[in-house]
């Protein structure tokens, strides 16, 4: 359900891996559908969701605010044993909302796979995208255990690392891996609107702002699901961004060599690379 | 003066391109002078700068707080007809300074090549860093015309794009692409200290805050050096970040898509790249 970057690369890894006999594409954009078929990335297309329900494993694969109501308009037509899941950015409020509405005898898995770029539409799409990538799954105390492992199966066989998580661990997590830096990401970029000085801008600027390039309906749709979280690990980085204006309007050159020193040693350490010294 | 990874990348650019008959190279670190002696990134080594200071031409590549001490010891040694450059991250303090200080017929013209990398040192140094690269020269009223031809020959030599801007102007710009981002960077990654999310993080993070990586006595250096500019970027910075936290705690998902979209394009169109859709 949804045939773009995400959904598109899942079915193209599905098929290369041999994870799946048919593969029934729904959106409702005809013109993805088409370019799906085309590409030979799904092998039939719908327009609704209910007309894809019988399958065995459906993936929710719309913005994070699409998800629900899509959720919703298939449940009720899954059949006995199937299972559901999805590859969101932000899971608490729908997987709370899904096991309410969960049918008995049917299941929902919450998933997020840690993979994308800044180019979306099916046409972008890789079965490679999930390779050594983290797929986050976020069971709850009602989840099956079975449904669970057929949805960790399935990442594991595309190459991504399968970790669980608690729904709410799983927002906050990603409000400060993920959802902060795209919004500061967004700021820097907004603050040097009609600024002369882009034209020299070198190669930090471009990394560093590549992901202000994301699709905007996509952001909204995280930004709004996961205010909260997105506004506390704000809060982090807005006193770490004050701590070091204090220290340059000061002028004070021991504070800001001890805290880059410090913070480069953090980004080696932690992200797993050598600091260059 | 100072044999790391711009001093180094100058030389190796020069020798390769047959810009210099002979290079000299300056250190106070002994270790950094045998590696470029070794590497035949230099000819000859001289710990202080007055054992080099009958060059015709005299790069100074140090960090930019020690670029003045340099400069000072240097210039009463100078050749008549010498000119005195220097590679610094800022130019109006420098500038002033200097040519205050200069003797009748020396010369000194301001540079910045907008290069570099977050590795540090003469290994890391290339004769390409600065192929296709911007590098801004910065004369003023006073400016002797050929030595400006000289150093911009220099430059152009190498593969950089030469422009001229005031100093001020120049440190404004610097502030904005470079500075700045620098420092959001810093304060990011210092604001996910200790944080389990860590392990998590998928390239967007990687990639934002590979700055976070460079060298704390140069940036150091550059904050002090920049202070103003830096304060009143930082504050642009602030209101579109701001702006974009109101538009989050209110879920005003409109507000966010524009902001979105509207950024992204900004992105595409002024660091010269094809948004993907």
């Amino acid at each position: 359900m949804g045939v773009g970057l995400i959904g598109g690369s899942l079915a193209r890894g599905m098929r290369e891996k041999g994870l799946a006999q048919e593969i029934l594409g729904v959106d409702e954009d005809p013109r993805a559908l088409a370019r799906a078929l085309e590409l030979g990335v799904i092998d039939k297309a719908f327009n609704r969701p209910e007309d894809a329900a019988g399958a065995e494993l459906i993936v929710i694969a719309t913005p994070v605010g699409a998800a629900e109501g899509v959720a919703r308009r298939v449940l009720p037509c899954m059949a006995r044993g199937a299972c559901l899941t999805d590859v969101g950015s932000v899971k608490a409020s729908l997987v709370r909302a899904l096991e309410e509405a969960l049918p008995p005898g049917r299941y929902f898995i919450g998933g997020h796979p840690v993979a994308g770029k800044e180019c979306s539409g099916v046409e972008a799409s890789s079965a490679e995208l999930f390779q050594g990538a983290w797929c986050i799954l976020t069971p709850t105390p009602s989840t099956n255990p079975e449904a669970l492992n057929k949805v960790q199966s399935l990442w594991e066989g595309l190459g991504a690392k399968v970790a669980c998580l608690s729904p709410e661990l799983h927002d906050r997590y990603m409000a400060e891996v993920s959802h902060l830096p795209h919004l500061v990401a967004y700021a820097l970029m907004d603050g040097l609107r009609g600024k002369e000085s882009l034209r020299f801008a070198a190669g930090g600027l471009r990394d560093f702002t590549r992901i202000a390039s994301s699709d905007p309906i996509m952001w909204r749709d995280i930004f709004l699901a996961n205010r909260e979280e997105v506004l506390r690990s704000l809060s982090a980085f807005e006193e770490a961004l004050s701590s070091l204006k204090l220290n340059v309007a000061a002028g004070d050159g021991a504070a800001l060599e001890a805290a880059f020193a410090r913070i480069r040693h953090l980004r080696a350490e932690l992200l797993g690379e050598r600091a260059c010294e």
